[in-house]
């Protein structure tokens, strides 16, 4: 089959592969309809982290059941189904917390799981998914070809931006900046609408980015970054900051930004891979009581609770989806997203 | 009068100051019945906080109203008193937000308040307090002497151990473990068993503070620290971590503890002052999902909340003063918590 490689920075090729096949038991091969490119999978097309040897890449994706392990009673053959972007049991006690990101039988796509067996990319044709049961989302009803870039958000972006306004602890009324107006951030701008927050500001210098913001229920848009843009915020919030502030880039001075935005006793939900590892600065936190909450988002959890609301088109988060290119065209992707030239790209292979 | 001044690092004198006198009409003057020396108090008696210039210290007090200027409403000659840590006028947007450390008028013992006139320190025989109606609780009933501990806690060390018990979430049935055996991490305990926590993991090497700790409410106690304690706060929490830790210490090395004793989901509640401003590891934060809350707490919002429960007796936090002096020999009372020989000094003018 095909899927996508990435050998070393901006060099990604989609090759021929070896077909995934039923090794475990409780696994499944999933055909996948689409896929998508991470802003996090720019980070080794950047060569930001280094790519030491060729390897899959792609970890979003949903698809088709073409089989199932022995084992497997939750997914049948033909379902139709929604991948986090990660492998977890569903059963274990950090699953049962909610934070399967941290599943203690987990793993992670384009790798070999717990049992030695590989765990095929999501950028392919084809993928052998373990632990098919706990991992495997079935959508319950039949899936027209306009509702699956919606449901392939429910793979990682529109959790993410999820877990930021969950982890902040948004609540009805209240206002919330979002910094960052890629994908994740966008989404983030709907999680906060879904929870009732009032005051949304986001945080875009791009024009088309800003619109779709304003589409997914910002009431405010701050183009400004650093001092001047965390003054703008305070005087769309009585002087003091927002109550929650969703950080969905990973960078220093995306978090300074968040951190400085939000007011005295707010949260910072942040989402945004900290890529390099930026230390969080402790004195700004502890002299004015902002908190700082969440991670890598636990999304399996999460798209039980969102995916009514995608298929009655109560929420679009599919609409972060602005470029489709077939499988093949996988560089092409990439380079766009890396320039900036699309939001973000679905895959059909 | 008699107050206390630091002169430099291990200087502490009892000297004759000025009276304190009404001056801004929002004002009162309360005659110290009981002070104490706070962990903090410590950061500049060990030359780690710098002093420059002599200069008046302490920040705990209750005591008698004196005399009230002309506009102050709240508060009544002859009242018995519990003052915050620090001034504030409880009706600003950060006040009301519950969050009166960071109150837009607000300011500290020991230095001038914002209309100029000098707020004396604590440790003294009187005090000139600010914002009278916003810093001052008065207490509804009569105070005999063996309830002056237990509401000269409420002054800092209850408020601030309830603080990171509010701030980490601790819900009823929670594990929690409590980083610190000093007065504020003595109270931790009390706030999370008050909460409902279950497991109540108190982290001291101390068997005097041990036998407190568990009178407290502490279900397990672990002696050991670095890897081997947090090894042992897991074997007691399915073997993942405690739900909810408190951070009661502030050193670089007990925030590490308190992070990697958190279960993936969970949260560090701290209100330790982080002396000399260590960075918080993002990485292990974020790929395990674990938040960070607290900061300078916030004690007067939670005075109203806790006195009735410190009035019948149903917590007991007066019992962290372990040694009683008179103001004269305020030298000897930071000397006996500098050497632990007290977990804290109650003076009494």
């Amino acid at each position: 089959m095909l899927a996508t490689v990435i050998h070393a920075a901006r060099d990604i090729r989609v090759e021929e592969v070896p077909d995934p096949v039923l090794s475990t038991g409780g696994d499944a091969v999933v055909r996948v309809v689409a896929a998508c490119v991470c802003g996090s999978d720019l980070w080794p097309y950047r060569g930001i982290t280094p790519t030491h040897a060729p390897h899959r890449i792609g970890h979003e994706f949903v698809g088709v059941v073409e089989a199932i392990g022995d084992d497997v009673q939750r997914i049948a053959v033909g379902d139709f189904v929604i991948a986090p972007f990660y492998v977890c049991d569903n059963t274990c006690i950090n699953c049962r917390n909610g934070v399967s990101t941290s599943c203690l039988h987990g793993g992670w796509w384009g790798s070999d799981d717990r049992l030695g067996a590989f765990a095929d990319g999501g950028q392919g044709e084809r993928v052998r998914v373990p632990l098919a049961d706990g991992t495997l989302v079935s959508v319950p009803a039949p899936v027209s070809d306009a509702q699956v870039p919606g449901l392939l958000s429910l793979s990682d972006v529109m959790g993410t931006g999820h877990h930021a306004a969950v982890s902040a602890g948004v609540q009805a009324g209240e206002s919330v900046a979002v910094v960052g107006d890629g994908a994740v951030g966008l989404c983030a701008i709907i999680a906060a609408r879904r929870f009732g927050a009032t005051t949304i500001i986001a945080m875009s210098r791009h024009p088309e980015r800003q619109q779709l913001a304003r589409l997914f229920g910002a009431t405010h848009i701050v183009a400004e970054r650093g001092d001047v843009g965390i003054t703008a915020v305070q005087e769309i919030t009585f002087g003091i900051g927002a109550d929650r502030v969703l950080e969905c880039v990973g960078t220093k001075e995306s978090m300074d930004q968040a951190i400085r935005s939000t007011r005295p006793g707010g949260m910072v939900g942040y989402v945004g891979a900290p890529n390099g590892g930026p230390e969080l600065p402790v004195r700004p936190l502890f002299n004015r009581n902002v908190g700082v909450n969440g991670g890598i988002a636990p999304v399996r959890g999460y798209i039980e609770e969102l995916l009514p609301d995608v298929l009655a088109g109560v929420i679009e988060p599919g609409r972060v989806f602005d470029l489709e290119l077939p499988l093949a065209q996988a560089a092409e992707a990439y380079a766009a997203m890396d320039d900036r030239r699309a939001v973000k790209v679905l895959l059909r292979p």
